[in-house]
């Protein structure tokens, strides 16, 4: 794997992230790739990978186009929920080996023009043919890690709780209002025991930010690691829910990159499209030992306030989930929170940042692709 | 841009190309993938790219986690035509940076569950609101040729001739059968000039190369070059039809990368979606002066038997265009034709050969991406 040393995210932007349905994936790109570029203060970049799921063909160069990024390769990449996070990814190692300078990367999603309620799993997936849904697929890791970890049922809903509280400090969605307990519980039921205040709502949203060669005594933040692997085989029977095992591979790969350890780590944003995926994740990350990662929430541990805020954007839940953005968005946060810049949500400790994204949709892998990445704030 | 010294191709295969609605898009990449790593003799690889334009989310993992291929990156990537070229040079600029040993390269596009008929033009697009499709564009700018070169119309269907002949000698798709001037120009009008035969038809397939470090002593193809750039803006008053600065710019990239002409070559695949396209390409590619390329087909210059074949496999117009599959299969046939492999249809000089994909579908746009590749035989 390259060095990372000396690669850096010059610049971050994002639209709003909510539901959109006048806008335009082009339109939404503007808005985010022009502060991205004056964030960076920087008028060129070599190439440009864009992150989308369902975005229509040549969704990237039509984006671009306006910005005179043209005649420069521009490639779409595809990795689930985790594409907007893979365009990072390939970003970052196209920098460190040399390849390019300045690479721009964008991800979009414009879902309310494709999607008006959840995405079905595959037909050829044996889930699919049940008639599962994706949602599903996440409720039947809750059921099972409720009944094994002995957890009550309305516990889950308290991560959707502190995940709206901290979307409402968050001026780039806008949020639901305040949401309590009570709220989740009789929210409509998507999943049991999953209901509709504990799935990422459908939003539509862009996201970008610049890669390029470290510039110190800027406001750049330093990229110590990126990981991305695609999951193996699972079944019903493995020892950890969906996408636990993938999650914690990546984790490692990308904690011994980076050189650091789980506790050294001062604000994380992940992957908490539902509730119960961020309990599996942060177990995974190593904040909390299996089967542990519900007194994370119960404890305020992953509160704002806390030793280890998780997902101070409002997360998934909070901001939205237009997939091919998530990933863009959460590093948009880190970098935020590493520079100072999060307002009132502003995280106390802030040199180690960690974002985590999950692609599932085949739910007979452990996960199409997850990747981790590991910045670091100019103030350590 | 990397050196590619000591980068190699080590394998190909591809599928059938042909209407295989009964056919999965896995099983076809199953079938292309299982060749191209006995070809290449390798059992592991260290990622791996996979183009598809329309595949579902999931289509790479799903189609290689029977190899075991898991646990590794595994990307999808989306450039319109010129994804499956798009995958293969962000393998060989991987391979080149030393970031992988080895890197599978899959194209897939299973086109008969997408389409029945030619793909519209986005919306967005002034051509796309004015109710064209993507043959349109391709139409328009066969007009325009035929009349500002003064070439009578009938003079296209040549290229169609020339590329379904090729392909009765290919066992990798099921041609037409033999099909005459008359055949063509009497096929039914799709989008005037170009008749049905003069479109490339609706095929289901896939292809894989293997991008590693050369071997000396195997059966391993240098890359001499990969160069790839998105179109800028482009209006019908451009001194040339859509698309040809394009590729002309990447073909010169690709030049000079490689530290060839033109004239070294000796065999070429190219873009010929549509008949107007292996004109347009050839001339950008600088085998003829611009208005000039209608004499490479008539005095037989690109013929099998001519001094610079071109399409020898057929085409897209005679093996059918699966998107994403196309620009691996057009890498497969050159690989062949530098190692000898082509039975009936093998070219005599096979030192040096070409690969120009050229992705399209946004009309204000020189097109979406054009990926040129340069390889080199080990008989050179």
């Amino acid at each position: 794997m390259n060095s990372l040393d000396g690669v850096g995210v010059l610049g971050v932007g994002t639209s709003l992230f909510d539901r959109q349905p006048e806008a335009t994936a082009s339109a939404l790109v503007w808005t985010a790739v022009d502060e991205a570029l004056r964030d960076a203060e920087v008028s060129h970049v070599d190439a440009a990978y864009v992150g989308s799921v369902f975005g229509e063909m040549g969704v990237a160069q039509r984006a671009l186009h306006p910005f005179g990024i043209h005649d420069v390769p521009v490639i779409r990449v595809e990795n689930a929920c985790a594409s907007g996070t893979t365009a990072f990814h390939e970003a970052v190692h196209a920098v460190a080996s040399g390849r390019y300078d300045t690479v721009l990367v964008v991800g979009v999603e414009h879902m309310t023009s494709r999607f008006t309620g959840p995405i079905p799993l595959e037909q050829r997936d044996p889930h699919g043919r049940a008639g599962l849904y994706l949602p599903s697929l996440y409720a039947l890791a809750a059921s099972r890690y409720l009944a094994e970890r002995d957890v009550p049922a309305d516990r889950l809903a308290l991560v959707a709780v502190k995940n709206h509280a901290n979307a409402l400090l968050n001026d780039r969605t806008r949020p639901r209002g305040k949401v309590t307990l009570d709220d989740v519980l009789t929210s409509r039921m998507i999943s049991d025991p999953l209901t509709v205040l504990q799935c990422a709502p459908v939003t539509d949203g862009a996201a970008a930010v610049v890669v390029g060669r470290y510039r110190p005594g800027r406001r750049d933040v330093r990229v110590r690691a990126s990981a991305l692997a695609s999951g193996g085989p699972w079944d019903v029977g493995a020892d950890l829910p969906w996408g636990q095992r993938l999650v914690g591979d990546v984790a490692r790969l990308a904690y011994d990159q980076a050189g650091v350890e789980p506790a050294d780590l001062d604000v994380v944003e992940c992957h908490d499209a539902f509730t119960i995926g961020e309990v599996l994740v942060t177990e995974s990350l190593g904040l909390a030992a299996y089967g542990e990662g519900m007194r994370l929430i119960e404890d305020g541990v992953t509160s704002l306030d806390g030793s280890i805020p998780v997902n101070p954007s409002g997360g998934l839940l909070g901001r939205g989930h237009p997939l091919g953005a998530t990933g863009v968005a959460q590093l948009a946060e880190v970098i935020w929170q590493l520079r100072g810049d999060a307002g009132p949500r502003q995280v106390e400790d802030r040199r180690l940042g960690l974002v985590e994204t999950m692609g599932g949709g085949v739910a007979n892998l452990d996960g199409n692709a997850c990747v981790v990445v590991v910045l670091e704030g100019a103030s350590s």
